[in-house]
């Protein structure tokens, strides 16, 4: 058997202001830095300890396991980053606020955007500023590997693949892994994790700075799962991200 | 010609109260964190751009190292974290100040502990609480290569192993190094660098939080280094360094 644990950065400065936010890399608030903080608290008190963490090219993923892991004297354990695990990438809307957007195209068409399985949101062009090859730390991303907008499902697609070649690997040898990363990149990899179908992903949601802890039978299936911290606390983190109007993505 | 970049770790809570500390894993003051901000403006406005980073297993230097990326928007790249890059071990003197043992052994004895290459400290018995055998952080150490004391021509043997085997085949291969490490285990790096005697080491201090830059040529040997940052400022940090009250290691 074998635990692992997933964390949704805590909240950033775009969150608070409820732009699409996608690869654009903001920073953490103050409120998502004491998230973190809590986060790295509720682990130790668990007596969790890990030997391996992964996070994504994003500052906010990477900040938050930066002060989980200094919360649990734990900063010195190899850390590996990878745009795999980056947020799902929102095209051309990424940097437009929600409600700007629902009222261009309405709140059926961004509910559909934000939590459908498998529709596109509108592309970004490759003159566009916000296109990723633009970005150094990308440069090593294969041309076709790097999006362009993503749904769900490929965002579903890299976190799988990096999940398959790197991160299972490491458990089934043992090591205790802890993952910092993003709403989506998360849900792509409870889906895969828990063998979700297309709709039951749809309204699953993960409330931020929140540890889950997984336990794993020996082929890496689930056996059981939950968030760590009081009952209290937990439901008012899960109806926060339940409503459509809180923590964008 | 390569860019390399060092840096020692700023003010750490046991430097304000003069301890001598070694592998005990303090952390950063405040001071310190604004240091390591500082540092990375430095390094940012001089347009470095670092493609890896090295450090040690200890807080005070991976979170300087931190703080740096932060500032320069680097927190994404490869960071690698190694107890060979550890401030020398100080063996039983770890953990007493400087006055105490003065006091009892005298100053040209802790002169001579603090700055001779071959002087080995009082060393640890293994079944002293502080003996790194009993952190997890050094179980994958060999039990002959975990230090009880160390002079610096110890610490030289470790850091120059690593920058052999790790370090120096990714300058080669044309990547941009910074390295994040301390008072010691720099002094260790640049003697074997520049070549410098056993008595040339002596008399050489580390300014901390303050980049150090070097050109080297394509066999790694040193064509040119320099400190980043105002004349009077490194001048008021190398005097720091050089008082012998202040700034233990």
């Amino acid at each position: 058997m074998y635990k692992l644990v997933l964390v949704r950065h805590g909240e950033s400065e775009w969150n608070k202001s409820n732009l699409f936010t996608g690869w654009t890399d903001v920073d953490l608030s103050e409120k998502g830095v004491e998230e973190a903080m809590a986060a790295g608290k509720l682990l130790k008190e668990e007596n969790l300890v890990f030997d391996v963490a992964y996070t994504s090219y994003l500052r906010r993923a990477i900040k938050t396991l930066h002060y989980i892991l200094d919360t649990m004297n734990l900063l010195w354990i190899p850390t590996y980053k990878t745009w795999q695990l980056n947020e799902r990438h929102y095209g051309a809307l990424q940097g437009l606020s929600k409600l700007t957007t629902a009222q261009k195209y309405g709140d059926e068409q961004v509910r559909l955007w934000r939590r459908s399985y498998d529709v596109l949101p509108p592309a970004l062009t490759k003159d566009d500023e916000r296109y990723p090859r633009n970005e150094d730390k990308y440069r090593d991303v294969p041309d076709q590997l790097i999006p362009l907008a993503e749904s769900l499902k490929e965002t579903v697609v890299r976190v799988q693949d990096y999940w398959e070649k790197e991160i299972a690997p490491q458990i089934m040898n043992g090591k205790h892994v802890i993952i910092s990363a993003h709403g989506n990149s998360l849900r792509a990899l409870i889906k895969y994790l828990d063998n979700l179908s297309n709709e039951e992903i749809i309204d699953l949601n993960i409330p931020t700075g929140i540890p889950l802890v997984y336990t794993l039978d020996e082929q890496l299936h689930p056996i059981e799962k939950y968030y760590l911290g009081s009952e209290e606390h937990i439901q008012h983190k899960l109806e926060q991200v339940a409503h459509p109007d809180t923590i964008m993505e």
